[in-house]
């Protein structure tokens, strides 16, 4: 069955104010949703991705040269995709050539599901679980927008600016949701706040681990005294410093688990960290990785090198929470929690209600064929028009976060 | 859909007196033909995979704990396997489990491609080639058997026992299959003769890559000779000596790739081959690496540590070869032409003739549903009656080498 036409869709919903090492989440998210139109009208394969301008321009580059290939050729697909970004200016990245691949894959997945009659899981060898936990992905937040949120609504979430705020989101999110992990953003406040908030989460929550990601906002004497801090108190510490040297270093004095998402995102940076033991927890991103059977084959290479295996989440809506969910169901190696912006922004989401809930902070996982979601016409519509309306193109947590404080430095690492 | 029963063949086929490093074959060789019936009575996925009496009681172990599981759940069927094998005496290796799961797997994606209509390479990614290079498996061998062929038929390859007789087996062997390159099995007679005959086979076919493969039968200090010697003539030096360790003298002194499928045959060998840099090719084969998935997991894995991908071959049939030829088709990272037993077995096979044919070297990939090659049931039955008649349980190249030569001693290296 061959592929008619990649149907290119931004959209952008409304997303808290939620702060990080680089700023705070701006009144808009963006992401990409693709629809995959087979030689038969009636399958469309669905995807969604990141909805930065530049992975849009690509994505668009590359969308007319899938017409007439096979759908069920996603390994070959990446030779096309190399192909047509080619000629794009300024060239692209290995890194941005496989996040465009990815985005492909999955749509060709659902298709290939629907196609079959088969969830996406069983075309990935099938489903070792049929609940996946997610963690509760907690933030440092303001009460508000600086203007309000984009759709006027009022935050019903509350200002989180120490460890009683993360507390109260917590206990919120774990009533909500069920959630029995925790999952900190941290990077936003002096370290011995963020030790602070990871006590009182600890405290307050004995049975729910928890995880602290300050996404590289330490120096590496910082990190190995805040490691020293939290050996005991938490699951995982997630990019204490950046890069795999400084990682490697903070590794070799602690008994914590250090995680990555962000020095180790793709295969070729695995033998470097491995090497040098930077990494015991590697969180995996089928957005990032190459698409869903990479981020399964991920599952085996970290396996062979006695790595754990985590999942990262950007904000997202419902089709990447179904392709994460599907991912971790063929994934026997994964076996941490998952993260999910999902609560913060599932309520603008583009597929139609019933199948993504939550219960005991775990997803069902879809059993209906493909990824076993349905887009909501009606909904993506909306979304769009709003990313046309806002002018939006580009994430920018600095430029945001400076309107408010001028002189912001995003510079990492910041203590 | 789910699994109703495991058929167990054994089967036992006419095998060339073909010298190895360890003996020489007997004239009867043995495999396991599987036969996996879904609940759906119309639906049948075949396997194939060793024929010693150990892996085939395993199988028989594991074959009732199977009925009732989903034919698409092959990686939880990983569990099922372990848990049904953990009763055997003596207790099974992670090797033999592995081999266990391996061959059910292979049965599985079969039954899957039929019944979504599917080639077996379009659920593991894909193909990204449609024709398979395989090499010429070249041997040292006698004329005939002490006491003729299993079946009484002549010989039709004559003996080859020196660098002139391999010229001439190869000559036949591309005459016939076409192939583009050349796979000599060494480790029977000193290096000297077999550095000549690499050297013979170099020069009379010059556009053919020539590998040779001793099996260990070399001392580390051989081993770095010959090398030495082989630099520019030889594609790869396939285990030169037994052991990672060795492996690993060797690389170091030599620009030639080792490759190897003896002291790296499962993941959790890899990482320290990696770490001593001990091969430059893993011969992948997915009836021990854990079925076809974790070779196309394989080919990852090798892509990402640099390291070169081939795959190996015993005596086999056309099931096996059909899904080595679907392995093939969906690995990108294998770059080098396939081993094959094929040419020395193939006319005993008991899968129907039309589908596996070499056309210069290589096979076209089966395009039909499943790995799209389909059971004679007359031929395995009269495979199986061998099988029973014969008496024959496990392989004994030693033993069958040692009624020629009752001095033989196997110990290696041997020099």
């Amino acid at each position: 069955m061959r592929i008619r036409e990649l149907i290119i869709t931004p959209v952008a919903f409304p997303d808290p104010p939620l702060l990080n090492s680089s700023g705070v989440h701006e009144p808009l998210a963006l992401r990409t949703v693709l629809r995959l139109v087979l030689d038969d009208d009636a399958i469309v394969g669905l995807g969604e991705s990141s909805g930065d301008v530049r992975h849009l321009d690509l994505l668009r580059l590359v969308a007319p040269r899938l017409v007439g290939h096979d759908v069920f050729a996603t390994t070959a697909l990446r030779t096309v995709v190399d192909a047509a970004v080619n000629d794009a200016l300024p060239a692209p990245t290995a890194r941005e050539r496989t996040a465009v691949h990815s985005a492909i894959e999955v749509a060709c997945l659902d298709a290939q599901g629907r196609l079959t009659g088969r969830p996406v899981y069983d075309l990935l060898g099938g489903a070792v679980r049929t609940t996946i936990p997610y963690s509760a992905y907690l933030f440092y937040k303001w009460a508000d927008h600086p203007d309000g949120a984009y759709d006027g609504t009022p935050d019903p979430w509350g200002e989180a600016l120490d460890a009683d705020g993360m507390v109260t989101q917590a206990r919120r999110m774990i009533d909500e949701y069920g959630f029995g992990s925790l999952k900190l953003k941290g990077g936003v406040f002096p370290p011995d706040v963020e030790i602070a908030t990871a006590r009182a989460l600890r405290a307050a929550f004995p049975d729910h681990p928890v995880r602290l990601d300050p996404n590289g906002a330490w120096t590496v004497p910082t990190a190995k005294r805040v490691a020293a801090e939290l050996e005991g108190v938490l699951e995982y510490l997630e990019d204490p410093v950046p890069g795999v040297d400084g990682m490697a270093e903070v590794a070799a004095g602690t008994d914590l688990p250090l995680a990555t998402n962000m020095c180790v995102v793709a295969f070729d940076q695995v033998p470097r960290a491995v090497r040098l033991d930077a990494v015991q927890v590697i969180l995996s991103d089928h957005h990032y990785w190459g698409g869903l059977r990479q981020t399964v084959a991920l599952g085996t290479l970290c396996d062979t090198f006695g790595i754990g295996l985590s999942m990262h989440s950007n904000s997202h809506l419902g089709i990447s929470l179904a392709a994460m969910t599907h991912a971790a169901a063929a994934t026997p190696e994964l076996t941490y929690a998952c993260d999910t912006h999902y609560p913060w922004n599932g309520a603008y989401d583009v597929v139609r209600p019933g199948v993504l809930n939550f219960v005991d902070g775990a997803l069902e996982v879809p059993t209906g064929p493909g990824l076993g979601v349905e887009l909501d016409l009606d909904a993506l519509e909306r979304r769009h028009e709003d990313y046309v309306r806002s002018g939006r193109r580009v994430r920018d947590d600095t430029g945001y976060l400076r309107r408010v404080r001028p002189d912001y430095d995003p510079t990492l690492p910041r203590w």
